[in-house]
């Protein structure tokens, strides 16, 4: 199996439509693909009305979508039956514009807490968007910027997978046949970010060819999930509107679930570092690795509590490599329903920007921090590595440094 | 039972001496009274030196403690073999020195994790700190300024309790009898604050005359941190050196354990108050009151998720009513282990410094936050109330909120 980066997003995959639209900070995406739909909804207790209702519309529809419309700047939550009402009127306007089933529509909102949808604004744009619908790669690019709010980049991806070709072929002609499987995605989110199924105003939309039935999709998503946005922690906040949503059209190649499961979950760690690289403020995208822990909740529980830290996350702003050690430490300790935590079997390595490895904490104890070590968290990238030292398992989470940035950016 | 505060802190019960020694941020602290002793020790998995053996004195002494030792700089956290060896040295120190078994000294530090004690350094500070002992209320000041990091100002706390006088008798000539039971403490906490008993490098010692048996102390001392330190959040970090001890000499009058323990809860809730508005870096004191809550368990953990979110408390610091309650909503739902959250019941309203109460969401609905709503986050400590409206269990806890300077703190 091969699998290489291609252009153009959700646009990627044939047969989908996209195009977006952003006037101040209300924006509307409209995206048009029939198809087989799973979803991955926010576990927060307090659920916004696009969400009650895109699951409800899933279970209408009989798990098949055809239009996705999403927009930021109001998320429609704590809305009431007006919100409700609104929410099923976007899925009504799509369905009058694009002449599909009404059912067959997923809505979406990312913004504010509180206030009601301007109704008169989204109707109005959609009228827009829906003329500029286009297969093409803008089409997608249009798309992922319209759901931006804080995000200072857009954030897109797509990958072709050739499930009869070896990874390591050496490259000649190009082969482009229809055994190919493609996987596109968008996504935005950059603060309220915390990983309980799912992260915080999250929205990513997924798009493939792949010939898969609903179980397989459904079971290939919360593994990717559970892989990737729910290993991203920016604040350790959970929003009330995350949504991970996956279309399959059904009309590429051939796949095993194995191989689309390993081409998703590559689609969606990507996005998800981009959420942490676009962290609210963040100066430096940290990936974690907690390896040597007992059991895998353990690595993901002590993974969350390091990235989810203030003191770890400010230490590293600072590039102070004895304070961040040392909250890593008290960090691990505070997980107190991880079954194995030993502190004298626990090290820490970092790895900078240039490959330079440095060992931090050596089985229990601190190595000399002075001398070359001082200048290894200054680079934009950060790689960390906590061996637990009790076992095999291991897990890779992202998240980022916490500014000034990130204050001035949530008081406005 | 009338109970008033006076002054002294520690030193406000007789037969206790105390005084501390700061230089530079290298403190040390030293307390003599002789009694029966009952701690409270941080759950991090990761414990410091101190906080084990200080675990062991209490057991191999049977719950007499004569001396504390406290210091303030280096944490003696994450240090193996020589980290106990260290704080057994501290411990002998003080006995050699005042005269008390070895067994009786309990032992407690504060500061960066990952550093050895520079015990040269205590055996000098403590040999000027041994001889300034005294029970004047200088002593308890100079114990408390000598155990603070990041505080910026110092905690101490004392009350006397008459159980035999109605607390809205008129004051005539005050009334000195023997009858009279005093409680007296000091603290320091000011980052790494969350409650998992206890909240986070924090260190409180307190001391009573109370003449209650250790069953009873332990008892009263478990009610009131729950009540007060575990309720303090600053910013969700646990420490590995958290303890609170609380020491009685059994001289003073009788009185019950339910009229004890009130007055341990007042002691304890003004010092866990003191600390939440010395949060690093805060300009906010915020008490909030969850109420209408299906279970204590509920109201606890709605109360904690609140003041945690870094975005509740960036929103407080820029005095923005809306951001404030659409994030407080998203931190509630976000309880997912909460038995009961029903966002159509949910209120919340804000009382300000000069007492106007504003209803900012009546039972699932936001009011109009604009007018004089605005001007209700202004003040300089802030009483919000979320009722849950789903039951009658009720809690109080207390934060600050997230500025520019928590990061600032934090990075140096």
């Amino acid at each position: 199996m091969k699998i290489e980066t291609v252009q153009g997003g959700i646009c990627a995959v044939k047969g989908v439509r996209a195009y977006g639209l952003k006037e101040g900070n209300k924006g509307l995406t409209l995206i048009e693909g029939n198809g087989i739909a799973v979803g991955a909804f926010t576990l927060n207790r307090i659920k916004a009305a696009p969400i009650l209702f895109t699951e409800q519309q899933l279970e209408n529809s009989g798990g098949i979508l055809s239009a996705i419309i999403a927009n930021s700047g109001c998320a429609n939550s704590f809305t009431g039956d007006e919100g409700m009402k609104n929410a099923e009127k976007m899925a009504e306007l799509v369905s009058g514009s694009l002449g599909v089933r009404k059912e067959e529509v997923a809505v979406a909102s990312t913004g504010h807490i509180g206030k009601q949808l301007d109704m008169a604004l989204i109707e109005r744009q959609l009228g827009v968007v829906a003329k500029g619908l286009t297969a093409e790669e803008a089409g997608s690019t249009a798309a992922a910027k319209a759901i931006m709010t804080t995000d200072t980049f857009l954030k897109e991806c797509a990958i072709r997978i050739n499930p009869h070709e070896a990874a390591k072929t050496e490259s000649g002609p190009k082969q482009q046949t229809d055994a190919t499987v493609v996987i596109g995605g968008i996504a935005k989110g950059s603060g309220m970010i915390f990983p309980q199924m799912n992260t915080a105003t999250m929205l990513c939309f997924i798009y493939t060819d792949a010939n898969l039935d609903a179980e397989a999709l459904s079971s290939s998503l919360k593994d990717a999930v559970d892989n990737s946005f729910n290993m991203v922690v920016v604040d350790g906040d959970m929003s009330t509107n995350d949504l991970v949503l996956l279309v399959s059209t059904g009309k590429g190649g051939e796949i095993s679930e194995p191989e689309f499961k390993t081409g998703l979950n590559v689609v969606c760690t990507e996005l998800a570092k981009q959420m942490a690289r676009d962290g609210e403020g963040a100066t430096k995208l940290i990936e974690l690795r907690v390896k040597g822990a007992a059991s895998v909740d353990d690595a993901r529980e002590i993974a969350r509590a390091i990235l989810r830290s203030p003191l770890v996350k400010s230490a590293i702003f600072g590039e102070r490599l004895d304070l961040t050690c040392g909250r890593i430490i008290a960090a691990v300790g505070s997980c107190t329903t991880a079954d194995v935590v030993d502190p004298h079997v626990i090290s820490i390595s970092f790895k900078s920007n240039n490959e330079t490895v440095f060992l931090a904490v050596d089985r229990g104890v601190f190595t000399d921090l002075s001398g070359p070590a001082k200048d290894i968290l200054n680079g934009k990238e950060l790689f960390i590595e906590v061996d637990m030292g009790v076992g095999e398992v291991e897990t890779t989470a992202w998240g980022c440094d916490l500014t000034y940035d990130y204050v001035k950016i949530n008081v406005a």
